[in-house]
């Protein structure tokens, strides 16, 4: 493995340069980019995404499972790719459900969250055995009524609001009055109605965050969480299968970002794993979406033109907002910053100059890199945006103006 | 017309309400649901859509005329629609450029924007005989290159960056460094490049700014921008057909925001327009479409869940920010605020309480309508979002989540 160094930026693992070219799964960018046929595409390397995935799988303290959130990047082969390493897939709507049902994983292994499921997602949740996270007494009431209509048990596990606030995490959900998941106070009546139905409750699905890169503050998220899950676990008669405490460890994006040492977070975890295995019988989740695919993809742009507006030199790349409107800074964020950007076709090159990278779009707002040092390129040149592969063409507008929708390959 | 009235919201002309339903085109809304066959849907009113555009003509003063943005909103029929009441369609990609010439209005009417087009795009507008508006040195060689090829004249307009800086509009564009148009110094040079050719130039396009709200900062921005054009025209050997200065009406979204008064910026461009004819026998173009398009459309969808979580009401309905971002509040705000929300199945009626509208996505940035004082609603109900007819689901991460596309009715 090789390092990519950015000014500022967290270095990155997995790539591999030759001759000043950028190289993803062993193919040359240009190549690669002749292989696709056309630019912009987003690429997923098949070896980090699984190097990763492995890597964290042996940290894994005994009874903690890992679980691939299918929702930061649904595309089918990686969803296929990374359900060969991980213990299960959770899904957010009916569509991911299908595409985690076509990797052939067993469907007691997918878990289908969501505040706002529609009736008919509930009942193929429940045709298709997957377990649902159960996010309101509607939900409840619904997936009871599937169960007795198709003459299935439907696999039911409840998502809890807790009655704490989580610090320290990039997104708040947990705490407070929330839309999502089903207030702590409400969750022993409910637990109580699926088992006087005669059902066995699956397990508690708690939030602990998105996108965290403070350890201390992940590992107390998760000591609150499993001990919540735990109190809720000892009120019922049987015990559950699992407690899903969610994920949230985070990836570097922005200068100045540190990687998460997850070793020190899984650590933590081990007898918390253990306490839940002595006192409910049941193992914890946890359900990492982001960590496992963000750094394994480049978003591929092509310079077409290069513009010196009153001295300032802008690169017109033909990718943008609309493929990538995360590293366009307007999604989410408050003040915009450059994700890691190079130029794949002129990596480590010593002579740098300042210029931006813009997109296609008559829009301020269709920026990828603003005012970087990066080694000069020109028309032709291949532009690159690393940690794109979580929340990328499936959290973008790409039909943005009409223009064409990015491809996608995993290599 | 009847008038909707939201707290705070400015008023919104042109539909009705019968017995409490929203009515869209003469159809109410619970029949128009049941018509498009889904929720959630977005509905542009055609009685809107004309009576908006008929009534800024009627206030054009002589010598200007109006063209269609289609990047507002680049739905065929819509786009069909509109170019029966403007003078011309102005595209921003290939694609676009593709949607206007199916309507049938004439390519000399329709001009090519964007910063980024690519060669493909540029060989394609020459073909059909579109104006290009050229965006750089290397936007013109490829544009002589593909006239000669095919043995076509092409339209050739130069979008021109000002040296100077707009205020008071929502989006700055002009002065300084910028990846848009050619400086202002550069364009002399580029126009005799043009002429030498034995090419006439069509035109100049010069932004002067978007979703402006203050009539006062308009008519400086066109002031300052006609001026320019009639400078630049001066130094050709012939004329140009026109100046294009750009849109940039504003329309009310928010709380506290009061539409913009057109007559007195249309007025106070008559004696520009005059001076056009008289100087350089041009006329000029406003090019609209946001102002056009955004109060004529709806976006729709369905309560179906009613939770209380620690006192607070959340109606969670089965849309959200994957189909309408701006809504959302997290495509270029900075601070969140509410749009027009209303329960179309409950209009007007006199029973309030605080409720938030929230979609079905995983995460707390899918919020339509943040502790609205709304009608008491319940499950089936349909929630609309009104001013919404502009950047809708091209604007929208329409795959977030893998859930299903918004539809979009013509009405």
């Amino acid at each position: 493995m090789r390092l990519v160094e950015f000014p500022l930026h967290a270095s990155l693992e997995g790539f591999d340069v030759v001759d000043e070219e950028l190289v993803i799964g062993g193919i040359g960018l240009r190549r690669l980019a002749e292989r696709v046929g056309a630019t912009p595409f987003y690429a997923y390397s098949r070896s980090i995404l699984e190097a990763r995935a492995r890597a964290l799988r042996a940290q894994l303290p005994a009874g903690v499972h890992l679980h691939y959130a299918i929702k930061a990047n649904p595309m089918p082969a990686v969803v296929q790719l990374l359900s060969q390493f991980t213990d299960g897939l959770d899904v957010a709507s009916g569509r991911e459900m299908r595409v985690a049902l076509d990797t052939g994983v067993s469907p007691s292994l997918i878990s289908f969250a969501g505040p706002g499921k529609s009736e008919a997602e509930i009942s193929q949740a429940v045709a298709a055995g997957v377990t649902l996270n159960l996010e309101s007494e509607r939900q409840l009431d619904q997936a009871l009524a599937a169960g007795h209509r198709l003459g299935v048990a439907p696999q039911l596990a409840l998502r809890v609001n807790p009655s704490f606030e989580l610090k320290g995490s990039g997104m708040k959900m947990g705490g407070g009055a929330k839309p999502f998941g089903i207030d702590e106070a409400r969750i022993p009546a409910l637990a109580a109605r699926i088992e006087a139905d005669g059902l066995a409750l699956v397990g508690f699905h708690i939030y602990s965050g998105s996108q965290n890169l403070n350890a201390a503050a992940l590992i107390e998220a998760q000591r609150l969480t499993v001990e919540l899950g735990l109190k809720l676990a000892g009120s019922l008669r049987s015990g559950v299968r699992w407690i899903n405490i969610g994920g949230g460890f985070g990836v570097p994006y922005f200068p100045g970002d540190k990687p998460l040492d997850t070793s020190v977070v899984l650590d933590a975890l081990a007898p918390m794993a253990q306490a839940a295995r002595a006192s409910a019988d049941a193992h914890l989740v946890i359900e990492l979406g982001r960590y496992l695919v963000a750094p394994a993809g480049v978003y591929v742009c092509r310079v077409i033109d290069r513009k010196v507006s009153e001295g300032q030199v802008f690169l017109v790349v033909d990718g943008g907002l609309h493929h990538h409107l995360a590293a366009s800074g307007n999604f989410g964020q408050v003040i915009r910053k450059n994700y890691p950007v190079a130029i794949g076709t002129a990596m480590g090159r010593a002579q740098c100059a300042v210029q931006s990278v813009v997109g296609p779009l008559c829009t301020p707002l269709d920026l990828l890199g603003d005012r970087m040092s990066l080694p000069l390129a020109d028309v032709g040149d291949l532009v690159v945006v690393f940690q794109s592969g979580a929340y990328g063409p499936s959290a973008s507008p790409t039909r943005f103006l009409s223009h064409p929708e990015p491809l996608e390959v995993l290599v």
